[in-house]
C-alpha cells in the first residue's frame, strides 16, 4: 500500500540543532508532545560552544547546519539554541523555505503569561545576553514589562561535568541569582538549553514564589501549531523499521552518545559525525 | 642599508598558536626570553576550547592553523596549546617544512629533572590525558619515572571566568587534586596553559614540597636553542616602526585583546580576524 503524496510530506523527519547537547532537552520535549513526529537532531560538537562567539559566527554556523539539515529533507527546523535563535534566527528564516522556529520567541511568551508583577528575569549565555533578544521581544509583546538579563558562563561547564547536583553549582548560581532576586523578579526563564538541568538547584535559589520558565516546553508546543498550520503533522507513530530519531554530530560521537542517554529516556544506539564545515 | 639575506631570514616572526588565549602565557614567556623576537599569534576564538575535541578535529584546525602562520612568513612555529602539541605535533612536523615545537615535550623534559622521589602528577585537559602523551614522553626519556594523569575540565572555563582567586576556584581544584596528593607525587606539570592563571590555588593545595612545573618557561628556552642550532635567532631588537607583535583571532577580537591585557605587560592595540576555515 503506497503513501499519498500529502503523507510523504508529513512523514518527512523534524530538523532539531544546537551548538551540542543542550538541545537535547529540547529534543526530549518534543518527542514527549509529538510522538508520531520523526527528528532528525544535529549537534556541533566541533564547535560548541556558541554562547561565547560573535553573531557574526554563528550565524555562519548555524546557516551550515541548516543547509545540511535540508540535505535531510526535513519538513521544519528548531532552532534548539537560544544563541542560535537570539543571533541567527531572522537571516535564517529569509533563507529558508522550510519553516524555522527558535527557542526565544516560545520561551519569552510563556513568561509574559506567567509573570504576575511584570518584573522577568533571563539567564542566558553572554551571547544570547548580549544580543538582547529576550528583552526585545518581550517589550514587543508588553512594553509594561521589566526584563533583567544575567550572562552565566559558567553553568554549561558546570553542567557538562556532571554536577549538577552539587554545593559549587549551588554557590555559583547564588553569585548570579542574587541580584535577580534583590529586584525582585517573579518569572525566571532559562534562556539556555543546558539550564533545565540544573533546575533543582536554580529553584532552591530563586525559591518557590518565582516561576521557571523552560523555553522547551513552550517550543514543542510552538512546533505542534506550526505543523497543524501548515497541514504537515504526521497523523501516525512511524512503523517497525522507520528511523524515528536520526542523530548527527560534528565531533566525538562516543561522548555525545554518552550524554545523550543521561537526558533522553530513548536510547541512542548511534551519532553520525559528519563534516559540517563542508555545507 | 639594505639587510643580508640571513638578517632576512633572522628577522621573520615567531608563529605561535593556541585554541584561544591560553597561549598568551607561552607568548608571554617568548616576549620575556627572547626579546629581539618578532610575533605573530593566532588564537582559535571561534571553534575554542580544543580539549574537549577528538584528535580528527583537533588536528584538521592546526593544520589550517599552520597554514595560515606560514602566509605570515615565520621562521618557526611553537604550538602554544598541549591539546594540539599532543594530538597535533606528530603529523605537523612531517607535513611542514618550518620547524615546529609544541609545549609537551619541554614540560615533560623540566619534570623529569625536578622530581626526586619518581612520581610525577599531570593536570590537562580530557584530550591531553586521552592522548596519554605526557606518560609516553616521559617514560621514553625515564622509564622508572611513575605518571599520574587527571583531567581538569572545570579550570579552563573558571580561569576564563576571572575565578583565579576563589574558594569555588580552590574546591574545585582541592578535589580534581586529592588523589595526586594521596599517591604522593612531588612533581606537578601544569598541562594547559590555562592553568598558570590559577597556579596559586594549584600551589595552596599541593602544598610547598610539590614543584610546579609550567611548559611555557622550558618551551621558551628550547624555542631558543632551535633558533640558535638552526642559525635563525634576530640578532638585535628590531627598530621603531616594525611591527613587533601581531596577533590574530577567529572570533571576537575585542573580547580576546581584554583578556591578552591583562596576562600580558605590552599593551595590544588590536587583533585582527581571519576565517581560519579557509586556509
Amino acid at each position: 500500500m503506497g503513501m499519498s503524496e500529502q503523507e510523504k510530506l508529513c512523514n518527512r523527519p523534524i530538523g532539531v540543532f544546537d551548538s551540542g547537547v543542550g538541545g537535547l532537552t529540547v529534543a526530549r520535549e518534543i518527542m514527549r508532545q509529538l510522538p508520531n513526529e520523526r527528528i532528525v537532531y544535529f549537534g556541533d560538537t566541533a564547535r560548541v560552544p556558541y554562547g561565547s562567539k560573535s553573531k557574526d559566527t554563528v550565524t555562519k554556523y548555524s546557516r551550515q547546519i541548516v543547509r545540511f539539515l535540508q540535505t535531510q529533507d526535513v519538513k521544519a527546523i528548531v532552532a534548539a539554541c537560544n544563541t542560535a535563535s537570539a543571533y541567527a534566527l531572522d537571516e535564517l528564516e529569509q533563507e529558508t523555505d522550510v519553516p524555522i522556529i527558535g527557542v526565544v520567541k516560545p520561551g519569552a511568551k510563556a513568561a509574559i503569561e506567567a509573570t504576575r508583577n511584570g518584573k522577568i528575569g533571563v539567564i542566558a549565555t553572554e551571547a544570547t545576553v548580549s544580543s538582547g533578544i529576550y528583552n526585545r521581544y518581550i517589550k514587543e509583546n508588553d512594553e509594561n514589562v521589566t526584563v533583567l538579563s544575567k550572562a552565566c558562563p559558567l553553568f554549561v561547564p558546570l553542567v557538562e561535568e556532571g554536577l549538577w547536583e552539587d554545593p559549587v553549582t549551588d554557590e555559583i548560581a547564588e553569585r548570579y541569582l542574587t541580584e535577580l532576586i534583590d529586584v525582585g523578579i517573579d518569572t525566571l526563564i532559562l534562556g539556555c538549553t543546558h539550564y533545565p538541568m540544573i533546575r533543582a538547584a536554580i529553584g532552591r535559589i530563586m525559591g518557590e514564589s518565582v516561576t521557571l520558565v523552560n523555553p522547551a516546553y513552550e517550543t514543542a508546543r510552538e512546533l505542534k501549531q506550526l505543523l497543524h498550520d501548515n497541514g504537515l503533522e504526521s497523523g501516525h507513530r512511524p512503523g517497525l523499521g522507520t528511523e524515528l530519531y536520526r542523530f548527527f554530530v560534528s565531533d566525538a560521537a562516543d561522548k555525545f552518545q554518552k550524554f545523550a542517554n543521561s537526558i533522553l529516556t530513548y536510547g541512542i544506539l548511534s551519532a553520525k559525525v559528519i563534516a559540517i564545515d563542508k555545507y
